[in-house]
């Protein structure tokens, strides 16, 4: 049986991964990036997917299903943020 | 030693870590925060948050490292969110 601390950690893991639901949501629906930074969103897609990786070498279930799921939101995030890059870049500040 | 999965574990520490840093100065420079998620960042503050605590109770010294710095970085920038919430939803979209 889990214990109190591998609760924390799986409440934890949960809302740091849904947490990007509600961001690739809005990015969808505005189709605006401009206040995301691209090197934010490319070194978190990049770690998510060695966190991935690491899940997977280390055959635990809740790091491969927690990073997955938000290596998948962050790939959304990426390509919004390149394919609106140039549009968000224009005009919105003086 | 650490193992090579270990060192994979530390790259992905280090990459979903720092990636705050650019997001937290872009934000502190441009005042602007439209494009972020008030959700997203109020889950990842609670998550991050909660992974400190699970770092603290197993004792694991990287998993405290990471998740106090991106804490830190996140509090930055849920108060800019917060503080340029109205300035930020108004006049940017007709």
């Amino acid at each position: 049986m889990p214990t109190d601390t591998e609760y924390l950690g799986y409440a934890a893991g949960v809302l740091t991964t849904f947490a990007f639901l509600p961001q690739a949501y809005r990015m969808i629906r505005t189709r605006q990036a401009r206040d995301i930074s691209l090197t934010w969103v490319t070194a978190m897609t990049a770690g998510v997917f060695l966190w991935l990786c690491y899940g997977i070498l280390k055959q635990s279930i809740p790091i491969m299903a927690a990073n997955g799921i938000t290596f998948l939101l962050l790939l959304i995030i990426l390509v919004i943020k390149i394919r609106y890059r140039a549009h968000s870049d224009s005009g919105r500040h003086q």
